[in-house]
């Protein structure tokens, strides 16, 4: 088994914040993630792909497919937007690194054909980041 | 003549946007940046400041000064706030890197009291940034 | 099963030495790591738990918590600090990468009470970790 | 189980291309990985093992010891040369990044006597890597 | 005054040879770097231009546009290509980084209508880079 | 003009500490890192030459020459040394960021003989970092 990763990069905006919640119980909860016109990130995120090489081309699967993969189904959809408005797959979720790692994996795993989505990473700044694998 | 920086962090989210123009100029001028709800970047400032380091302390001034000046009168402002919106110091003004670098000098400049300020760079994204030397 | 990580940083100085080794042994053993009067490093700790993240609120815990964990219990007490010397959870061990990342995990896991650590990686430098998983 | 990783660096050039198909296969199958005169990247290798550390020693083990296996077993054979013409043990390769890690790990796991090998990673760029673990 | 950067990346391979010199006196000159099947880097090139920018649009010149411009005159020609075969601007020169600052920065200067080309940098490794400032 | 740059490592303890102040002076100054014992840093330190390339060769200087020259100046002396003890060009130095850039200027500065020394920057952490420039 090997594993094949690709990282990408987006930045968006957003706001942690539960409508189910008043202002200061989000504030307590979430601090200054939760103040009211959100704030943003250079966002990474690492696509692993686990499976054999096939011997005719050395590859798990094409580098450049996982990348357009990537692209078509999560970049285009994030980037340079707000997570909280503007994005259908995110209507209703609360978008913390958990919660974007879960689901990236959600819409990526199906989509990949050779080999099998191992793990999903998302980094909001190099020092806070949440994986998923499955 | 000794060159001493200090970089720090900050969230934030800003929009690329004249409100002289309309949204289509918008768009042809700013692109994915003029998008209506924002996106945001992990931003990195460099402060650096210039003079002969005192024969009794080795230093230019004080790093851990210099980064108390910078989160005082820049990161408690800017730090997980939208940068159209919560900034007092950037009302009227387009938060590209090259208005944040020099408004940042221009806050700094005068609290800069051993050494004078030489350069304030301004990292949107590893790949983007700017500098105003003054 | 999400896992969430957070970085930090401490700045210390330590030395390689068995003091129930020669001189000459601990430098055959250890190399210009046993020199008498250490060296140091930009240490970084990367602290992962995993858990389910709660529906409410998006997080498995909350990053500004594990955060301050992490700062109350580690770094307070290691940050400019000699680790051979000056850390009370250190005497009498070997201040090693591994040796750090064991004990670092010993005293963290009992503090983590929502979801569960799963790893400590502690860097020495960019080129040279060490990972306990417990 | 404590995991200790080096990583190294060496600067190589190479070309995806499977003699077996034809110019515009290999262009079809590799894009400009397939380009005649080939092209390169600062590679980067971590190498990871794992074990208990010794207790007089605190070491899995000694990471000079792992790192010198590294430069004679590897980067002594691949460091500015070409992977696809001058390297012994990649003849009849294609030198894919799962290739790599899949061949180094078979040449270092009987060299690592100390713990045992856990985890090969090459990295092409820093967006691009791939993992074997036996 | 304020100085405006994008960083872009290529991928290529090069070797370090003068055709005038014995391959014992290039070898001399150039150790491993004149290997006879050539080696690659990741090379980083920094691109900045200085300027005022435009109070109606807060910008020196259009990001988008440099990058553009670097792509289309720069990486187009060079990235997953041997410097020294596959480059009509690179034929007779030696692919040292200095050579590489100089004759990238005399095809960029005069495409640059926004303010001026202030330097450029490329970097072989993060541990050499050469820059040219006209 | 072209500025060649070679960056290297060196792993050091210190202190910030004159022997003129009592020990709560020193500790007012220079705050923890006044600690007794000492801490430590990965330094990095960034030599960059100017000159013209040599027309025969594309090289200011070969740039393994200019490591070689770092590494038995500087990285041979302070490599794994506790800067206040062990390095004879350090006595009687406070060795701040400032302080080493400038000694170190000293120190390499006669021995480029290809081009001329035109700056030396001295990273603490990637945080703080001092340039000196003649």
């Amino acid at each position: 088994m090997v594993y094949l990763t690709r990282k990408e990069h987006f930045c968006s905006s957003h706001r942690l914040f539960n409508p189910k919640f008043t202002e200061e119980e989000n504030l307590a909860l979430y601090g200054k993630c939760a103040y009211a016109n959100g704030h943003g990130h250079n966002y990474e995120i690492e696509v692993t792909v686990a499976g054999d090489p096939a011997p005719e081309t050395g590859m798990i699967m094409d580098l450049k497919k996982l990348a357009n993969i990537i692209d078509a189904e999560i970049l285009e959809k994030v980037d340079h937007r707000h997570l909280n408005f503007d994005v259908e797959f995110l209507r209703g979720v609360i978008p913390t690194a958990e919660n974007l790692a879960t689901i990236f994996w959600g819409i990526l795993a199906p989509r990949i054909t050779a080999g099998k989505l191992y793990c999903v990473r998302v980094y909001e700044t190099p020092n806070n980041f949440a994986e998923y694998r499955g």
